[in-house]
């Protein structure tokens, strides 16, 4: 094909797409038209334009590129894209917004062709980062990661987090592509049309930064091309492009946003496009077949080595257990937000340093780049502080609409952390992880537990979180104790209990302890380690609520005590 | 006194500073010693240099400067600073991290001389904008706010979007101190002791950027006297610092950080530096006596104006609600994250714009923004989309260590928004506020619930959560009916009511219909409107619990329907 008869191509390929996104957001009478135009040209460049390389029929290929939309709100452009391409119907776009149908409002993974779910903005630049460390850093794959980018967004810390660390870990397999379209969603940006602006900010951070005309093919794609050129450094395109693109009466005017066309609009709109030829397709190379590295699962000590009694912080048990565990999961990498030494992910980065990624104090982009890390197939555990993953809320949040498999640890939980006060304490981390659908909350109270506990979450696929502490508990389990995601422990019972004491972590210190002094005073009382906050073992629970009297659940020994006196009176 | 008398002084404070930080951290046997040492000279030049103004006795002093330290770990630098200018005793800081004492290991604003909480890295240039921002666009006073920055904080994205917003609002009475003393808590940072990566990154986004010798009071005093030169931008001094400086076995060592010297350490640690005068005192000036205008509350329409059965969205009744009440509380500002159309926010903004800040799309800053808006007096509400205040969990929970006073809106609550899909769906966000001690948290059903309930939270000193919808629901209240925190209300009730169902919200008008749907078949169900759902009514749910057999709480109609059905046949 000439150049200009692969101009041309683009060109009818452009129109259709508009037309796809027009008439997608019009039938449903909603969704994002006019954010969606503006980057018409510069995905269907990269798409169709020799650059991209994908196998449609197999989304999974370790090898194909990958696209991420984190301006999620043009997901009409993503749909009629692969459209386009011939991997969607017009049947399919038509269930767009639908109840049930794979075409959300804004992209989720339940459509193969989408990486990770967005629609919270300033998220999809870090999941590339994690996609594309996985390329670069573990995998040796040729893929390149690119990440549509929406202006509004780059007001988000998450970004500039991402663009820091990509940086720093080299990524030149890294593209942004930053629609500056000028237009947000109440009025104009922060810095409108003037893409000097990002280059002079983005290229302060280390990347490569290019600034074109996003409607001019030619220039689309001679930025594409300058892209394989890098060796070491991300790239980030900053096109000049206009909101509402194609369509005259949308055209770079405010109010639009978030609006479809009403049905005489769309004809207008149509008719504008002019002649659109709804049969042609796309074409998109698929990439090379090269495979992976793909080891197997290899044998891994399975004890434990502890002694009953020995006084050890959970948090050295989780150190020890990822070191420990690693040949069974080869898998498993390690991310950690520059306080390894204290949350011992050191421990396995010692003897595995290539599997360890230094994310720094940025919380956001370390869970984003887990994500991305787990889309392609690693078991990231991320560590900080577990106060500090509130940082990472709304990450943790979106992350569950990517089926995503990461296991998140927090150290320093509690009051028990004492003087370095509440910044540091850890005390919301376990109602903010229950809140997320389908998710695993563990609290392990010794070092056995925790290290078992840690094995069990490696094994589980979707979101676990587990809470160790910093000082030192005694270890009460032997090695054979087991311990099961949904179960629990019933370290102290008799046929006499008379309640039963529940508790976790270090509070069930506290609870053996007010066991004993209870005893001594004749009232037997049941303890349970309901290590496994969720899923809860109710089965046990409910044994218990029949086989004794009453449930106490305090965080002292002397306030356990204290409050069984109190029920053992007024009965 | 002379230049070089002024310098000896200094000398001598800065020696009496080292002092009180590692005999402080000694005797609590923890803490951050090597991380306050390397900012002495930086802060005791700003303190007693002649640049801060600050009267001791009157902390609350409206025109006092702000000092915060971001790097809320250099605690031991903020005590020993306060001790030197005779506002803390040596008795006091004998207290430092003892249970009950107001020297906390990071700072809380129980101390007076605190502006806000720190110790979650990365926050206080966010609050530090807040109180600049009081400063110069909404109360006209002189004062100034330096923040002392860490190194290793810079990696997180609040810091940047709070960089980006300060230099949109011109914000020239901001300064920031970067600490680049080159080592985290596990080594070095990204950058270590390249100061121009730090002003490169700094300047692209918009501030004036000094790099000196953080240790050499000339530069230092002449960096801050630079500042008062500026007139529309923000500044950054970037200052290379030694950690552990001034102690020669600790300076610039890896694996000194948040560990204290031990006895025999100290005493030869205080040999080195010298002769020390401990009975010295840094003299600061006091500030001008201009008065702030207070404005006191006037009258405004009490009055709502909804017709029974008028179809609105609780979020329009938000803006009318801030507006209508606005005379009554003029201290109130508006906040969004550039969505004030969806929120509603929009209605304040356009008759009160000089009370209304656009914080773009960056949720972090803006809370932290509000939070120093907030010790100065201001009455901030700040709204975005529920789901994205997950973004600012850790602001939000440092911000009850610091006794804000902030009303936080998040719209779009819940599944009903629909086909927008879950990333825009706020679900998780009443377990995040309730997580927060002492937080409110309401739910209003209808516009002229919201409507009170605004005006409830705008009287109640705390932190408030308000979640508003995005779709209509029916006016069910007249301007009668009262609404108040820890309040419930009971729309539907007789003597003869079967169970209760619990609602709130959208779910109240489920929970209505099915009342009507099973009064049809002869079951009498009463109906609580739950609206405050933290604190709760527990009085009326009592009381409903000794009356009623059971308790309801479901999504829809249909649920409740069938759910009632299925109770009742089992009884």
């Amino acid at each position: 094909m000439s150049e200009s008869e692969k101009r041309q191509t683009l060109e009818a390929l452009a129109a259709l797409v508009r037309y796809h996104i027009l008439t997608s957001t019009t039938r449903a009478d909603s969704g994002h038209p006019t954010s969606a135009l503006s980057a018409v040209e510069l995905m269907t460049g990269l798409l169709f334009g020799g650059i991209f390389r994908y196998d449609i029929p197999r989304p999974r290929h370790p090898n194909n590129d990958r696209l991420i939309f984190s301006k999620g709100h043009a997901a009409p452009l993503l749909y009629a894209l692969w459209a386009a391409a011939g991997a969607l119907t017009e049947a399919d776009l038509r269930t767009y917004r639908q109840f049930g149908s794979l075409l959300e409002g804004h992209p989720t993974t339940r459509l193969p062709y989408v990486e990770a779910a967005t629609g919270s903005l300033g998220q999809g630049l870090s999941v590339g980062l994690g996609i594309a460390l996985n390329a670069k850093h573990l995998d040796g794959l040729p893929y390149r990661t690119y990440v549509l980018l929406g202006d509004s967004e780059m007001a988000e810390g998450s970004q500039w987090e991402a663009i820091q660390i990509a940086a720093s870990y080299g990524l030149n397999n890294l593209v942004g592509i930053l629609d500056v379209n000028r237009l947000g969603q109440r009025g104009e940006t922060q810095y409108g049309h003037d893409l000097s602006a990002y280059s002079l900010r983005v290229g302060a951070f280390g990347w490569k930064t290019m600034e074109i005309d996003g409607h001019s093919f030619p220039e689309i794609i001679d930025a594409y091309k300058a892209v394989f050129a890098e060796t070491d450094r991300p790239v980030m395109i900053i096109a000049h492009t206009t909101k509402g693109k194609g369509v005259a009466t949308l055209e770079d005017q405010d109010g639009w946003h978030g609006k479809a066309l009403d049905e005489a609009q769309l004809q207008e709109a149509l008719a504008g496009l002019g002649n659109i030829d709804r049969s042609i397709r796309g074409h998109i190379e698929p990439p090379e077949d090269k495979q992976p590295p793909m080891p197997l699962p290899g044998e891994y000590e399975t004890k434990t080595n502890y002694e009953i009694g020995q006084a050890v912080p959970t948090r050295n048990a989780y150190g020890s257990a990822l070191k420990r565990i690693y040949p069974g999961y080869p898998q498993l990498v390690s991310l950690d937000g520059e306080v390894s030494n204290s949350t011992r992910a050191k421990a396995f980065k010692e003897f595995y340093p290539e599997r360890f990624f230094e994310m720094y104090i940025a919380e956001q982009n370390m869970v984003g780049a887990a994500l991305g890390l787990s889309t392609r197939g690693k078991l990231p555990f991320v560590s900080t502080f577990g106060a500090f993953f509130t940082r990472a809320f709304d990450q943790i949040r979106m992350s569950q609409y990517s089926d995503a498999n990461i296991k998140i640890v927090g150290s320093h939980a509690g009051v028990s952390i004492g003087q370095d006060g509440p910044s540091q304490m850890a005390l919301e981390d376990i109602a903010m992880f229950r809140s997320i659908l389908h998710s695993v909350v563990l609290y392990p109270a010794d070092a056995v537990a925790t290290e078992k506990l840690v094995e069990a979450a490696a094994g589980h696929p979707g979101i676990v979180y587990i809470r160790t502490h910093r000082g030192p508990t005694p270890v009460i389990y032997d090695d054979q104790a087991s311990f099961a995601i949904g179960g629990s422990s019933v370290p102290r019972y008799s046929d006499e209990d008379t309640g039963t004491i529940v508790a976790a972590g270090v509070t069930l210190h506290e609870a053996l302890a007010a066991h004993e002094m209870l005893k001594a005073e004749g009232t037997y009382m049941r303890v349970i380690d309901l290590y496994s906050v969720q899923p809860l073992d109710t089965q046990t629970l409910r044994r218990s609520a029949a086989q004794t009297r009453f449930f106490i659940e305090e965080i002292s020994r002397n306030a356990i005590v204290r409050r069984v006196h109190e029920i053992l009176r007024a009965q």
